[in-house]
C-alpha cells in the first residue's frame, strides 16, 4: 500500500516531512546490533525488536519508515567477516517488509537506504561501485517503496554513483553526506557537493550523522547558497546526530574519543531538540529527522517543536506534557514550578561529572583527509606496523 | 510455570541475581509512559511495547521480570487525575501476563511489585495504606508471582506496612528504599531502616531509585552493617539510578533542576556500569539490577562484568565485543585502537556542552525532610500561595 | 613604637582583626620565593620587595603584620640545602624590622610567627624541637613583636609545644592548624586539636592553609564547638586559601595535582571573599585573614564586606567602587550594567578551559595519615626505590 | 642613561626582546588603579609600588620598561571624571622617570606608551586626536624614552594617527592593536591593518590585550603574512592577556561577563606561558610581551622557555626550579614525582568549581562592531533608557 501523497508532492505543496532516528545505535543500546561492524543483520534475525522501533518512531511523529539496511551492501556484510546466518538479499527483503508493515499503520512513507561501501574506499572501479548499489535496489523496486535515501557518504564520488544507480528505479532520490562545512573528505565544500548531486539527479540533498545538530543544519544551509547560486533548484533534508559536538574535527564525532561507547553525556535533551527543529525549519529545511543516539522522545520532540506548522501532534504526545506541563500535578512544589517553557529553556544541565572535561581532542593520528588506502591496511594487524606509515603520510602533506 | 529454582534459594546457593532497569524511565523515552504521572497504564495499551522492553533486559541477563506495576494502586491511579481506559486490576493483571511469558522465554523469576503511596504521604491509617496494598497483592497471588518487591519508599514505616503485607502471600518478599546514606525522610538511618524492614519480615533489603550506583551501594553498606550489628541475617539488593547524581540531598534525583528532562548529560556509561557491578559484588549484595535511566545495555555491562562470577555471558552479548573488541575491525586504525580495556576505564567522557556546569545545586526551596502535608496542597493552584507556607516551614525549625 | 591596642584587648572589646595574605605564594610570582622550599630568605635579600607586600596589605586593610619567618627556623633552612648567604637569626631579625616600620604607618600589630619543623618530623626530642621554637622566639622578644603566632602545624602536639614555648614570652599566643575537618595527620579531632591548645595556653585558635576558606571555616567552627564543649575561652582565627579546594583530601592542596604550578583555576574571585568574610563572622571568627594564594585585592574584600561592622573601608578602598560601581563610567552600556551587587554575586565564571575538569583526584599513593618516617626518605634518591615501601604501608593498615 | 643598543638593533641582530607585562590590572590586585577608569596616576601618587613592579618585571626578564602612560591622556584623565591630584603632564612626566630608573638597573630600554582616546571614539577631527598625542609625545621627548608604542587601538585609523605622531620623534615606533583575527571593529582584515600601520611608519607591528596569546599570535601571523603579501618589512610584536579566551567575539575579553572582576578561573599558568612563548617564537615574532593579567611570573616562563635561544635566564631564575625541579626536594614523594616537564606539560588543571562552567557567552547587546556613537551615550544615565536604541542600531544591520 502506497502512502496518500509521494514525497516530492509533499514538500512541494510546503509540508514538512519528518524522518526517524538512526537505528544502528538505538538497537545497539536495545541488544540487537554490534558496534564496530553496525550491520543491519537484525532485521532478518529480530524482526520484532526492528518493528517496534519503527512503531516508536512511527508514533512519534515519523512521516518516513527509512528500511533497515545501513552498511546491508554485499560487500559490507562479507568485509565484516561474520559468518552471516542470512544473506544480503534476505536482509533487505526483511527490512523493506518490516518498514512497509508499519508505514501502513500511519500512512507513512517508505524509503530505501543505500550508503557508502568498502568497494569504494578500497578503490574499486565505478562499475564495481554502482553494480553493489544496483543489487540493493534491485530488492527496493521489488519491494516497492516509494523513495529512495543515499545516505552516509563521506566523498561525494560515490554519492554522485549511488544517485545514478537509484535514479534508474524512476523515484525520487535523497542524496545525504556525512560531512560539516570542511566539506567532503577530499575538500569538495558543501556547495559544490550539492550542486553536484543534483546535477547527478537527487531530488533532495542533505546531511546526516557525523555532527551535531546545528553543526549539520549550518552545513545544509551552505549546501543550500551553493545550489541557489547555481541557478538550479533542489529540497533540502538533515539527520543529525543526538549528540553535542563542538570540539569535532572535520571527520565528526568517529575521531572523538568517546565515540561509541562514551557518547552518553553529549546525548540532546528533548529541549535541544526543539532549537534543532526551529533552525533547521527557519533555514529552509523541510525533511527533517535523526540519525544516531536518535530515540523516539528526540522525534517527538521535533514534531511538537513544529506541531503549529504541520497542523497537528504525533500520537506520542498523549504520553507528554507540553513543555514540561506533566510535572504540574508533582507532589513537590518545586518540581511543579517546573512546568513552564522557560525553566526548561535556560537549564543548563549538569553531566554530575566533575572528573571530565567538556570537551575532548579529536583523535586521528594527524592524518584529516583521504588516505583510504592507508586506513584499508586490514593485513596490518598491529598497531604498531602502521603508525610509521601514518607518520609518513602526514610528513608528505 | 514457575522458574526452577526460586530467588532465595538462588542466593542462598550463592548465586548473582541480576534485576531489570527501569521500566517509567525507559518507556517514557519510547513514548508509552507520561512523566509527571509515571503510571504504567502501558501495561494494558501497548503490551507490544512493554513486552518488548522485558525481552530486551531477559536478553540483557536479567534473571528477574519485575511486573510493571509502579505506581498501579488503586489511590494513585485515582490521584493522577486522568481518565483511565483501564481498571487498575485490569493494569496489574495485564503487567503480571507479561512479565511471565517473557520469564517464560529464559527461565527468569518474576516479581510483583508495590510502591509507596499517596494515601501514606496524605496521612491515611495504617489500615487503610494496607488495603491498598493488599488490593495488589490479590492480583499477583492470583497470577502466581514468584516473589514480591515493595519498592521506592522514602519512609521506613511505609514500607514495614508493605512488607507485612505482601509476607502474607508466603512468598519471598523484597524490601527496597529510595534513599541515601541520611536516611530515610524521617531521617532513620539506613541501618536502623534495615533492621525495621527485616523484623518485618523481609527476606532481602536494599535500594533503589533517586541516587547513582555508587551512593546506592555505599548505602546498602550501611544497611548490611546494620543488619550485621544486629545479628539479624538477610540478602542485600541494589537498584540503583543510571544517573550520575554526586550533587544530590537527601531527596535524590528529584531534586535536581534537571529532573526529569534534562538528566541526558548524566546518563552512566557501560563502562561506569562495569565498575558499579564489581562495587555491588564486592561489597556483598548479590541481587544487582537497576532503576530509572538504565537501558537494556546497561545491565548487559553488569553482566557482563559479573560474567565470571556467573559463569556465562547473557544472549545479548553475542552483539557485543568483550572492553570494545567490536572496533578491531574498524576502518581506521586509531579506532582499533580503542578495542581494548584501559582505554575505556580510563577514558574521561566530554560532555560536549562547554556552557554548562558540572554539578548543580539541588532545588527544595529550603525544606528537605518531611512536611508531606505541605507538599501536598493540592488545592493551592497557584505557586505563589505556597511559598510562604514553604518559608513558614523553613523557620520552624 | 608598640600599636595603641593589643590583640586581646581589641578581640575582646568585639573588634574584628583583619589579618594579611600568604607571603610564599605572593612572593613566588613576584620572583623573591623559590616554590618547594619555600623559605623567607628575601626579607634579608631583598627588603624593598618584602616591604611592599607588607604595604599592600596595609592598605588593603590588615591589621596584622606578619613576620615573613615562615620556615625561618635553623631545622629548616638547613634542611632545604641551599647554602643561604643570611644566618637564620639574620633573616628572622630583617622580618621582624620589615613588619614593624610598615606596621608603624598604620597602627597595625606585628605578630611573629613559627611554623612546624623538620626536626618534628623527624621524630626529634620534644626538647630539641622546643629549642628551636626558642631560637626564633629569642628574636621576636629581642624586636619585640606585639604577639605570637604558631601556624601551619599538622600535628597538634608539635602545635602544644610551640604554644608551651611562645608563652614564655607572656605576650598572647595564636596557634592555627593546617588541617580539616578530618582533623590532624593522627587523626585527632579540629574540637579535641582546640581544646588541647587552649590548655597548652594559646589565647585564639584556629586553622590556616591546605584548604578553601569554606572548608577552614567550617573547621574553626568545629574547633569553637569543642572548646565550648569543653567549658573553656578562646578567640578563634582563621587564614585560608585563596584557592577553591572541594577535592581535597585530609592532607589539603599539597595533594592536589596541580600543587603549586597549576592552582590558578582555582583562585578565588573578591566575591567569593565577600561571601567567606561573611561566613566566617557569623560563625563568630574575629581574627580573619589569608594564606596562600592571597593578594592584596583579595583582603580588601575582606574588609569591604565587614565594613559597617568594623565602622570603617581600607584605604586601598579608594581605588575600588563598591561591588563593582567602578564600570558605572565604562563605554559600553553592557559592561557598565555590570556596575551592581547582584551581577556579581550570581556570577558563575568560566575557566575558559574547556578541555580541563572541574575537579581532580587527590595524589598521595594511598598513604593518607602519618608515616612522617617514610616521607623522610631522603636517602631514597629514586622514586622507584621509594614505591615499594609506600605499598607495603599502605598494606599494613 | 640610554640601554646599549636600541630596539632596531636589537630585533635587526636577531635578538629576542621579551616586553613587561599589564600595569593596570596588577596594580588594581595591589590596591594602586581604579578598575573602571584604569588610569594610570599611581605614577605619581604611589611611585614605590610602581617602581616595585617595574623591578619585578625586570628581574622576571624584561628589556622593556613601558612607562606606565596608560589612558594617560589629558582627554581621558578628565573624561573619567576624578577631581585628580595630578595634571596628565606630571604623571606622564613620573611614569617616564620611574621607568628609567629602573631600566638603568639592568640595561633595559624605556618605551613611551600612547592608547586611544576618548576624542577618537566621540568622532573628534584628526587634528584634535593627534593634538592629544601630540601633547603626550612631548614628555617622552624630553624624558628622551628610548622608543614609542602606540597600543590598545580598536581602530587601525587612529592608531596610524598616532603612529604620525610619534613618527615625528625620530625615534622606532611600535604599533598594537587590540583586534583579534576578525579585525578592527570597521571590520579592517589584521593584514590590511598591518599594512597601514607600516606604510604610517611603523617599524614593530602586532597586537596587545584583548584576546588570549594563542589568538593574539595568529592574529600577528595574519598581520605578517599581510605585510609580506604587500612587499613591505617590519619587526612583530605580540602582548596578549594572561587569560584564556576561546569563547571571545571580536571585541574581546570586554564582553566577557567575567570581564573585570571575575577572570580569575581563566589565568594562564606558567606551562601555558611556556606554549605560548614557543608558538610566538615559531611565528616569527620577535618583541614578545604581555598585558592584562601578566603576572612577574608569567614573563619570566616566557624567558625560560626562550633562554637557549638569547643564551641567558633571567635574575628571578635563581628562584625557580627548571620545570618544577623546585619541588624535588618535597617531604612527600608523590610531591617530588611532579618535579618534571612532562608533568606540567600535560596536567590539565581543575578548576575546582564544579558548578560553574567552562565557556560563557559574550554579552554585547546584539552590537558587534562600531556604533561609537551609541555607546558614548553618557548623558543617558539609565540603561533602560539605552536599550532601545541598541535594538535599533541591531535592527539596522
Amino acid at each position: 500500500m502506497a502512502p496518500t501523497l509521494n514525497i516530492l508532492e509533499r514538500l512541494d505543496a510546503g509540508e514538512i516531512v519528518i524522518g526517524d532516528g538512526g537505528f544502528v545505535f538505538a538497537l545497539e543500546k536495545r541488544g540487537y546490533v554490534k558496534a564496530g561492524p553496525w550491520t543491519p543483520e537484525a532485521a532478518a534475525e529480530h524482526p520484532e525488536a526492528v518493528r517496534q522501533l519503527h512503531r516508536e518512531f512511527l508514533r512519534s511523529g515519523s512521516n518516513v519508515m527509512q528500511t533497515f539496511t545501513f552498511y546491508a551492501s554485499d560487500d559490507k556484510l562479507e568485509n565484516r567477516g561474520n559468518a552471516q546466518r542470512f544473506t544480503g538479499a534476505q536482509i533487505n527483503e526483511a527490512a523493506c517488509d518490516l518498514a512497509r508493515e508499519v508505514a501502513n499503520e500511519g500512512d507513512a512513507m517508505v524509503a530505501g537506504g543505500v550508503s557508502q561501501t568498502p568497494s569504494y574506499l578500497s578503490c574499486k572501479s565505478e562499475a564495481e561501485v554502482k553494480g553493489i548499489f544496483k543489487r540493493q535496489l534491485n530488492v527496493f523496486v521489488k519491494k516497492n517503496v516509494d523513495f529512495m535515501i543515499a545516505e552516509y557518504f563521506e566523498h561525494v564520488e560515490e554519492a554522485e554513483w549511488a544517485v545514478q544507480v537509484l535514479k534508474t528505479s524512476g523515484k525520487p532520490v535523497c542524496a545525504s553526506l556525512c560531512i560539516g562545512p570542511d566539506g567532503d573528505l577530499n575538500g569538495v565544500s558543501p556547495g559544490d557537493c550539492a550542486v553536484r548531486l543534483v546535477k547527478a539527479g537527487a531530488n533532495i540533498v542533505g546531511i546526516n550523522c557525523h555532527f551535531d545538530p546545528m553543526i549539520c543544519v549550518k552545513t545544509v544551509k551552505m549546501m543550500k547558497e551553493g545550489v541557489e547560486r547555481a541557478g538550479l533548484k533542489a529540497h533540502y533534508m538533515v539527520q543529525p546526530l543526538a549528540y553535542h559536538t563542538p570540539d569535532c574535527n572535520c571527520q565528526g564525532f568517529i575521531d572523538l574519543p568517546e565515540f561509541p561507547f562514551g557518547l552518553e553525556p553529549r546525548i540532546l535533551t528533548r529541549w535541544d531538540m526543539h532549537k534543532y527543529a526551529r533552525e533547521a525549519f527557519n533555514v529552509g529545511i523541510r525533511f527533517i529527522g535523526g540519525c544516531c543516539g536518535f530515540e523516539p522522545y528526540h522525534i517527538r520532540a521535533v514534531a511538537e517543536e513544529l506541531a503549529t506548522e504541520r497542523g497537528y501532534l504525533p500520537a506520542a504526545s498523549v504520553k507528554h506534557g507540553n513543555w514540561g506541563a506533566g510535572l504540574e500535578m508533582h507532589t513537590k512544589p518545586w518540581v511543579r514550578a517546573r512546568a513552564r517553557r522557560d525553566y526548561w529553556e535556560k537549564l543548563k544541565p549538569a553531566s554530575g561529572r566533575p572528573k571530565c572535561p567538556a570537551m575532548s581532542t579529536p583523535d586521528s593520528w594527524g592524518v584529516t583527509k583521504g588516505h583510504a588506502d592507508l586506513m584499508q591496511h586490514k593485513e596490518a594487524t598491529s598497531l604498531d606496523e602502521l603508525k610509521p606509515l601514518f607518520e609518513k603520510a602526514k610528513a608528505s602533506h
